[in-house]
């Protein structure tokens, strides 16, 4: 069996997971990859308790990794965007393979790895970048490589659907539930990443990137936080027949560009992926062929992330092939799925420009010709009605709520009818307006 | 960018998707897959209309595309276990690379097939073979290669899933709903395949021996089918939190061997799995490192099973490799996951040693005294009840439905009280009895 060696730079969570599975699992795992699979050095500012290293090389200094010329694979899990990417570059640049769960790497730098990458004739994998530990890179890239994506839709942040399902289930406001988030380790001290989208958006980015074959463009990204729904909300979408999901969502509109956007948004209780809840992420994919397909799984935590870690070890451990070193690149799957020189720089549309239904919940006085008064300036803008709830005004109160859902309409001329219902007497509050999506 | 030549045969539903995709998508999938896939030989009894087949070499004999020396790799789609196994036997022999989409021919033959493959230094792949478009084979053989499976459950007949979808939401019986799936063409005129789980144990002994590790054993499922599933059951189901699923499930029981089993089964609602319904497949994976994951889509139809076919056209031209057309065999991953010498050939249990828990519904004459009576015999047996309905006698009846949820024990123990429990005069007919997992 060839002798594969592996080094390790970062020993936290998803560190310590990687080589705690790769040792339990060392058996099964030589035996499918066919390779005598070995991590060979460490480096990592500490040493953690969790993993027992003693008959492995340890450096304090990650870049002695890098440098080891005996080392095939460079595993980088220290995370961040500056010593990380100096970390990669150095390993491509010595003729390393690279493995990485870093999104906000790949999201952001990606481009310039991958040239890099593919000038060394090395391969850059990332499969645990991307929710985790669900296989969800290898199926875009390969297992649909037959269809043309028509659009796919992820919940993607685990931190954030937690949330948003106890909000639901037990009817709690969002800054109740992120402290207790905060206090189970499931959100950090400050939440900022994980609730405004960021994160998410570092995601959504690679997986449009495999699914339509494009550059990275992570700036591109139009994203939209949860800290703004209310119970309020939640509740009456659940009357509509609806779940409220943070959602990274990306479709090809053709003629016209892709649209790339992170924001909360009300789907159909009906469909699978309105029913993943708590910290679990899903994919849903919809390609030409295959119509649509889902990928559920753990978004974070050790060994999930550690799994989709090794899968990419493995993965590369069967191109070094033979009895040299010397890897059989052209077999490799192209980083992007496309090969880079046929990627498109397609136009990504600007969220003016996108097209949703939507939520629309109105602060109305309660009094004669407010509800004609509205639906008319909908009427005006094209924009015609699905469903309207009104509700009686709650006693000591003299406005109600008045919530709608409208037919699909670019987002400009939503926002131009808003400001009209605004700028109504009767109306006494900001309009609040949630994206829906139908996502058949 | 290397040409490589595909040879189809059939042109049924499957092999007219997959000609079509091929041609549609051509230029996308050459992009990906950074090859010429092009198909320069069909063979079949007859033209589909539906192709455009006037470029490429067509033959009634199917047997001329496994001797062709212009084909690389053999797409076999026209079914059955018979001539089926002769042509793919022919190709590896030719050294010719395989993709088939047949279950029934891996399941029953695929120990056979792959050691001709792996004396040829050929492979076979047939992620087609199992839910259709769902990459599932992809996932266990290389997204989870990490793990160790403990088990897994899926959704993998979408005839049986539409009959028990249809006679949940709308309270039809088994009969009514299975003429109406005939008429619809998702059910066979003999159904026996489908709705007796011989289809889906084919697709759940190919999973299993991906998951541990071990020779395809088909003769060693135990099926079970659904055409005694009652209304009234799936009703009961329903108030207990409960959906019926006709589910594949095999796991490993530490030190004493692999369940591998297709019945009927009840699950919580809440589970993700248990809200997949109409034709559509799902898989429910639990990793030791990942936890659960679930893959979802279309398990049949014309495009969604080219979708998963000509994944392994573009997988299998990757290794078609340089400026020679010698595979780069060290690189491929093996038929069954882990390489074949390393294959454990476990203990697959007798359906009497599984260990479930159980839904029992049992008529019993309304006289005092018969529950207890019930109850006795199962606390004698070591069972003892998580849930229990008992309904009032309908008018003009003397006998009343007693529904139980037992914990878990061993099938041969249920087995025996239940004949016990048939023996009480007040018990007026057979015990009806159903598996039920937790599926955590």
């Amino acid at each position: 069996m060839k002798r594969v060696n592996v080094g390790i730079c970062g020993l936290g969570t998803v560190g310590s997971g990687t080589f705690n599975v790769l040792t339990r699992n060392k058996i099964d795992i030589d035996a499918k990859a066919g390779r005598d699979i070995t991590v060979t050095h460490v480096g990592a500012r500490q040493v953690s308790p969790s993993c027992n290293i003693e008959n492995t090389q340890f450096s304090t200094d990650i870049f002695a990794v890098a440098e080891d010329p005996n080392v095939d694979i460079v595993v980088e899990l220290i995370g961040g965007t500056t010593v990380a990417k100096d970390l990669v570059m150095k390993a491509l640049g010595n003729g390393k393979h690279v493995v990485t769960a870093n999104k906000a790497l790949i999201a952001e730098f990606g481009n310039e790895i991958f040239a890099e990458a593919v000038k060394n004739r090395v391969t850059v994998s990332y499969e645990a970048a991307v929710a985790g530990g669900i296989p969800i890179i290898r199926a875009l890239r390969e297992g649909l490589v037959a269809n043309r994506i028509e659009w796919l839709a992820g919940i993607i942040n685990g931190t954030g659907n937690f949330i948003l399902t106890e909000m639901r289930d037990k009817g709690r406001n969002f800054d109740d539930v992120l402290k207790e988030a905060q206090e189970l380790g499931y959100a950090e001290a400050d939440p900022t990443f994980d609730v405004e989208g960021i994160d998410a958006a570092h995601k959504l980015v690679i997986l449009a990137s495999i699914a339509f074959g494009m550059p990275l463009q992570f700036d591109k990204v139009f994203t939209e936080g949860i800290s703004d729904i209310s119970p309020e909300d939640v509740a009456f979408a659940d009357e509509l027949g609806y779940r409220i999901k943070h959602l990274g969502i990306t479709c090809r509109r053709p003629n016209q560009g892709i649209e790339l956007r992170v924001h909360p948004t009300l789907i159909p209780a009906s469909r699978l992926i309105a029913n993943v809840d708590g910290v679990m992420n899903a994919v849903l994919v919809k390609g030409d062929a295959v119509g649509p397909t889902l990928y559920y799984g753990a978004g974070a935590g050790s060994e999930p992330t550690a799994s989709a870690v090794i899968s990419d070890i493995v993965h590369t451990s069967r191109l070094l092939n033979g009895d040299t070193s010397e890897v059989e690149y052209n077999a490799s799957v192209p980083h992007l799925g496309f090969a880079l020189d046929h990627l498109c720089d397609y136009n990504i549309l600007p969220i003016e420009e996108i097209e949703t239904a939507y939520y629309l919940r109105i602060s109305a006085i309660d009094r004669p010709g407010v509800l004609s008064k509205i639906t008319q300036i909908l009427s005006d803008a094209g924009i015609s009605i699905e469903a309207l709830i009104q509700k009686e005004a709650k006693e000591n109160q003299n406005h109600v709520p008045v919530i709608l859902l409208t037919n699909r309409a670019v987002e400009k001329q939503i926002i131009s009818a808003i400001e009209k219902i605004e700028q109504l007497d009767s109306v006494t509050d900001k309009v609040v307006r949630i994206r829906v999506e139908s996502l058949k």
